[in-house]
């Protein structure tokens, strides 16, 4: 039983729902301004000091960290995909809190400070760039361009910010922030069943697959459905059914995968052909080459690239060591982008743990861990930290 | 020259732009209200007595009209498609007032009542039912049915009808404002270029192809883009692209129109595999027979009928008489709905007249018909209705 993890899971069970299903906690909105509050009261209860880096991410800590005494910090975000599941993200931070309160319990002393870290903005959901924040503090991601990422309605993330009390000058690499960051953790429910078929709550990340976005926009002509003969049509949907066949068919033929999930129709009439329709292809696999095939195959559409993250390995004297500590713990790779890895590319010693995931379902409201798994995961953290703080 | 209808032209241009291009009038909005402000404000400015029938269309009355004194009607609708351009409807509208200036400045004195007419939410961009003022007025279309319609923020139309004033009980059949109407006459924007093709600035129309819409509904799993194996994925979009494709298809074997213009997909994220995408099928062609048997190929998508209107075959002795009166104008089908459609289906001696559109655009931007054109569109209703009224 781990009281304080089930305390504050059902604290978040209502914040930020959408009305389609699951959740719809996009960053900078006023579901994440809650979840931001949260975040910043469960601190206080510890006693954690909070420090709030330039892009926004909040940082809790047990103890001072500094260049000369880095920390070991566990975390992951809190915002989710539109009708997102419960655990992506809030797992990592709710395990992390909840972790803390073992080791106290257990009467643990850190030789050095344990933060715990909520990254903004990791799934892009709003302004299309994942791991937003952790890109924008580790220099990853220019400030200028997210600046001037625009959501649905055309608000940029400046205005975002702005809406929020955030200076949006500040936005941007803050070496004082990593350099107390002596190592990540960070705790993920697992996004497919590796951890199902090895029969083991807690696995340990080996790498992530590369990964990338590209966009595609597809032109026609606007006209009346009613009144336009097909053969004097340009219509783009057309392309779009095109793009979605050839896309799943490359993919198959490549060995990797390909989705195109978000779809946006102008004007989006029932009696009107489209003038334009925007599709995002969304493309990883373990091999890059094989991502690159891809896309070179479906070069007659035009993709542009929108983000590009190439393999994240991560420190395998790390993961060997983590996976002793808790009982050789099987190790898998993934094909979803953490902030683990932003930090990871950065340069920080990095390690992932992940919680069995009964369907490998995630990004959906059916996304699910069983809670002994979930406080199996909390013991594991809290195994991890009393190991790298000894 | 026309001066009225040039002045009431500019007053409606910068009324309810759409911030893609053209125009979003949508029903029952605060556009709307401005556009039905507009309309009372031109009748009262000529002494025009303006009513309004239980479902909210306005009429504005030269004479008094009565079950014994049938009126003749000129008009059409102010609201758009999204980004629709600005001819479809208001080019009715502003011809009817100006028709009226003119037969006044020829002293012409009706010996019938004139009216003109503004029927509401002809297009059914908001609530997804064309021609929903015309078809609630003479009971095409059910009150109950109507009144809970959503629009895509789930506001109902019984909701959107008390936020303007209406009381959405009243909202049915009324057959006190129809026994009034002895004719009507429906001015246009040709959409398409039969009129181009046959060098005449004006047409009279014959009838409107039968038409209808389908929604479909293609389920799948929510699921990570970057975690779910191709093999284990029940991806919606992938269904799409073969609706789409086989709609085409279909039309093109059985020789009539199939669009599908609208498309909503959840959750629509970048990484996120659809659980479901919604399509609607826009079907029509001179043959009923020949649509039914592209419905019947697409069976397989379970598309679900929305509406189905027969062909309109407008009062061939009336076209006849106008297209005589008019030196000759030529005769014309379309393949698009309209309020006459509604009126002649519910007994009304109906005529339609089409203005030259020099692209054959329309639901566009770029839907265009030149100003000596439009004038020569206000001195045809004004013959038509000098005639109808001698």
């Amino acid at each position: 039983m781990i009281p304080s993890f089930d305390a504050m899971w059902a604290d978040l069970e209502p914040v930020g729902r959408d009305p389609r299903g699951g959740y719809r906690r996009f960053a900078w909105t006023d579901a994440d301004a809650l979840l931001r509050e949260w975040f910043a009261a469960e601190a206080a209860r510890r006693g954690l000091a909070v420090t709030v880096d330039r892009s926004g991410n909040q940082w809790a800590w047990w103890g001072e960290p500094s260049a000369g005494t880095k920390g070991v910090v566990a975390g992951s975000h809190l915002d989710s995909v539109p009708s997102g599941g419960a655990f992506d993200g809030p797992l990592g931070v709710v395990s992390a809190f909840a972790a803390v309160d073992l080791l106290r319990e257990r009467g643990h002393a850190p030789a050095r400070p344990i933060g715990i870290v909520n990254f903004g903005d990791e799934e892009g959901a709003r302004f299309g760039v994942a791991c937003a924040g952790s890109r924008l503090v580790t220099g990853a991601l220019p400030a200028g361009r997210a600046l001037g990422l625009t959501d649905a309605d055309g608000v940029s993330l400046a205005q975002a910010l702005g809406r929020h009390g955030r200076d949006p000058d500040a936005v941007g690499p803050d070496p004082e922030a990593l350099e107390r960051v002596g190592a990540f953790v960070e705790l993920h429910v697992e996004q497919g069943r590796g951890l199902v078929y090895q029969n083991a709550p807690i696995g340990v990340a080996t790498e992530i697959w590369p990964h990338g976005r590209w966009r595609v926009t597809l032109a026609g002509e606007a006209n009346h459905a009613g009144t336009t003969p097909l053969a004097d049509r340009s219509d783009p949907m057309l392309d779009l059914a095109a793009l979605v066949t050839e896309a799943r068919a490359a993919a198959t033929r490549h060995g990797v995968l390909a989705t195109v999930g978000k779809v946006e129709v102008d004007p989006n009439g029932v009696n009107a052909i489209p003038s334009q329709v925007r599709a995002w292809l969304d493309c990883r696999g373990a091999d890059p080459d094989a991502v690159a095939a891809v896309i070179a195959d479906l070069g007659g559409f035009g993709p542009q690239s929108e983000s590009w993250t190439a393999a994240t390995v991560f420190d395998p004297a790390l993961a060997a060591r983590l996976s002793g500590v808790l009982g050789n713990a099987p190790l898998l790779p993934t094909g979803a982008g953490h902030d683990a890895g932003i930090l990871s590319a950065a340069g920080i010693p990095t390690a992932m743990l992940f919680v069995r995931n009964p369907t490998g379902v995630s990004h959906s409201p059916a996304e699910f861990a069983e809670r002994s798994d979930c406080h199996a995961g909390v013991a594991a953290l809290a195994d991890v930290l009393a190991e790298l703080t000894r």
